[in-house]
């Protein structure tokens, strides 16, 4: 047997999820490192692999397969030594999974997401930033929070649902809220500081997945590093667009 | 056995898909209207069924569930007299479905609603509109269209991946086209014009679970009729917020 490729980019949240998913399960998987920054995800080579040209994507011997859910949920799924509250056979316990990897497409994923596109990537990219889209961003942003804690959380919840497993919707959620770090400590705990349910919650996931967690998200925290070097740095001279992109391609 | 309450109304797209899907599978259920336009998805008793305040939501004897595509997964799941078609046992197969249905959350679904609430809804509803935002879903609009098309519905494909029978991703994503029909014809052909396949499709979808499509879809097609009229109205006369609340309230 061939170990699954898993193409992804560790500055990817749910890129991220999946390659803690594979360490944590100790699922043979090889991992293809997909530069988002060099362009790598747009080039004709990868669009075999994924025709959206995004990561995460996987491809198990002739089988191929993207968007990070549906991933997650196709590796619990065919690999036996994966523990069964990840994504539960019961049908009533991953109904109320699956609707919480639903929920979070078009609440945390889409405020987390565009909030740190268009604030902390965008100079980076060379993205237009709009007002208006961070506005909005952090709106749906805290309301997120706000149901993951009172919803989900509920009770002394170790984990989402009361679960005392964490699931694959607590490996992504968790993994989506860690991208906020590269919006720099003042502005996550301005987000995250009235949540403290929700840090315990992300300190029990971290716990269940380490030292996977840890080691997988050391990238995020070099491109934090970096970018608040690059913020100071470009704080004290004028703005140039050449030494920004040579800076962001290093990330 | 108490039949499934499906809490719904059906000039939202999931809610059609929901119900469309009970009645083709002659699931045992009772169809519960939330009417969007009086707002009782937003009353405090509506909250105890689903605390988003969304439709559509479920309740199976004391079992809630929120999510449109969740709610497909489980009722295909857990009423054997479902065809196997509409979601696969087969991993493979079930994988591919799941990889389109968390597509359509971040693409489809975010094209064609945003345009959606952007232009048709928002007068009757008092929504601010933004040009940005427009412009935006229409172009995520067409990018959608565009990928259905050459990845799912390449060469002679009868539904999506090239499936003989329709799975709960094609029902799920030709209800969310069918909203383009309250932006009128000519908006809606300029977005599927170009789109022959995706016609044929729409129709093959349509054929495999009439008469239940047209007659679930009635409700749409008279709210475009209301809504051509209003514009028509509006156009003749200045614009009265009140009066327009007042159509908004009986579509």
């Amino acid at each position: 047997m061939q170990p699954v490729k898993v193409y992804a980019d560790r500055r990817s949240q749910p890129s991220r999820a999946v390659i803690i998913f594979c360490r944590v399960n100790q699922i043979d998987f090889e991992e293809v490192t997909v530069d988002l920054f060099k362009s790598q995800h747009l080039t004709p080579e990868f669009r075999k692999v994924n025709p959206m040209g995004q990561v995460p994507a996987i491809v198990d011997g002739r089988f191929k397969l993207f968007e990070s859910h549906a991933i997650l949920r196709y590796l619990a799924s065919v690999f036996p030594g994966v523990s069964d509250h990840w994504y539960p056979a019961d049908l009533f316990t991953r109904a109320k999974i699956e609707s919480i990897l639903d929920w979070h497409h078009t609440n945390l994923r889409r405020g987390a997401a565009t909030l740190v596109q268009h604030t902390a990537l965008a100079p980076f990219l060379g993205l237009t930033t709009s007002p208006e889209a961070v506005k909005q961003a952090e709106k749906l942003l805290m309301q997120s929070l706000g149901v993951i804690e009172s919803v989900w959380l509920k009770g002394d919840a170790k984990f989402l649902l009361g679960n005392p497993q964490p699931s694959i919707a607590d490996l992504s959620l968790v993994c989506e809220i860690m991208q906020l770090e590269i919006l720099g400590d003042e502005v996550r705990d301005r987000f995250m500081g009235a949540h403290e349910k929700i840090l315990i919650w992300m300190d029990n996931v971290k716990k269940a997945t380490s030292p996977h967690f840890e080691e997988v998200h050391e990238l995020l925290f070099h491109v934090k590093a970096r970018m608040l070097q690059s913020k100071a740095a470009a704080s004290n001279q004028a703005f140039e667009p050449s030494t920004k992109l040579k800076i962001a391609s290093k990330l």
